[in-house]
């Protein structure tokens, strides 16, 4: 093959050096950086608020938000007078790796001990893209139903750990928690399982408490 | 540029080509398409659920079932003893036309009123590809919040009806769907609202009756 033409084995390994370029400068500022991936509308943002509220005063915190349109997200994280920077991708449907070492540049980073990188809402396309990240986490919401993994399994083979948000409307929805649970281990045995719910404080705790292992102050 | 490399604009194009041709096709065969897309979890199968339920006897329903993996939505439609095509798209964030041309193949056009094609969860990839459809349909539900206009603005512009789902949860969830109807209007002015929950059946009856009208029986 003629060597100009580029071939997409190229074009993700580009991706996947920046990605590891962006790792080694996070690690240098001893930033701990969390990918999160979720549906629209599955509490990306509300689970990011929660732990700038929870952790105030505990550890340093910055945020990367991304978005196809729009700053809603990012106007909510800079009401709490956190360093933020807005990524609009106009139609694409995940963040890269050359996209978060821009936003890099623009954070203060010797002065953040947790970078929470809230990805596109999607629960496809982000799983294929390293950003550099220490840490991926997918949410997905009671409301979203309890067949996701079987028809979104990469996200849940991919990930780290798995916030199961919403839980207070599971009086209200047909879900079967204890099902999920074991399905969501059959495809990632070794994944760490939090169940939230942001309006009665439910689970945040233990959510709270894991964010501080990942980021021990030094 | 040498003519044997594909350019995007010609893969468009080519698929804007397949989807022309499954449009006469359809049209040819007395078929009126639907083409639903929403995020994961909004309720796409319940809605073509509700539609097969209320429109028994009534009018002829098909559908073509657009998911990453599983075939459990597939299996759901098959139950109602409704003609059914899954298309699995491996890692594939949104249906094509080539996958429809296909699809269409395989069910029995001559018996069809109404063609539902549920495409794969996602509020971004979708809305870039014509199948082939007359009439584009999204879907959003209560508990992905009110904010999604402002973030996913391409797919209300796109479609020409939006179902509201879901609205059994509104005492839940803080939802202001009065500024809902609003900014959604103001995207694209002419388009069809429903508001509609599966659950309490408010807001089917609306919803049956325009299917009926876009698919009259001859």
């Amino acid at each position: 093959m003629p060597k100009d033409i580029p071939v997409i084995e190229q074009i993700l390994s580009a991706n996947d050096q920046i990605a590891e370029q962006n790792r080694e400068r996070l690690a240098k500022n001893r930033v701990h950086t969390i990918n999160i991936m979720a549906a629209p509308g599955a509490g990306k943002t509300s689970l990011i608020l929660s732990a700038i509220r929870g952790l105030r005063g505990i550890r340093r915190i910055g945020v990367i938000e991304g978005d196809v349109a729009s700053d809603v997200d990012s106007v909510k994280i800079r009401q709490e007078g956190i360093p933020v920077v807005q990524i609009n991708t106009g139609g694409g449907c995940h963040l890269d790796a050359s996209q978060i070492r821009v936003a890099l540049d623009q954070l203060p980073l010797n002065e953040i001990d947790l970078l929470f990188i809230e990805n596109v809402g999607n629960l496809i396309c982000p799983v294929g893209f390293d950003l550099g990240e220490q840490t991926r986490l997918a949410i997905t919401s009671i409301p979203e139903g309890d067949d996701k993994p079987y028809k979104y399994p990469s996200i849940f083979h991919e990930v780290d750990a798995l916030v199961i948000s919403k839980i207070d409307l599971l009086p209200y929805i047909p879900f079967n928690i204890v099902e999920y649970r074991r399905l969501v281990r059959s495809i990632k045995p070794e994944i760490q399982l939090f169940e939230v719910s942001v309006v009665t404080g439910d689970g945040l705790a233990e959510w709270l408490e894991w964010l501080k292992t990942l980021s021990p102050r030094t």
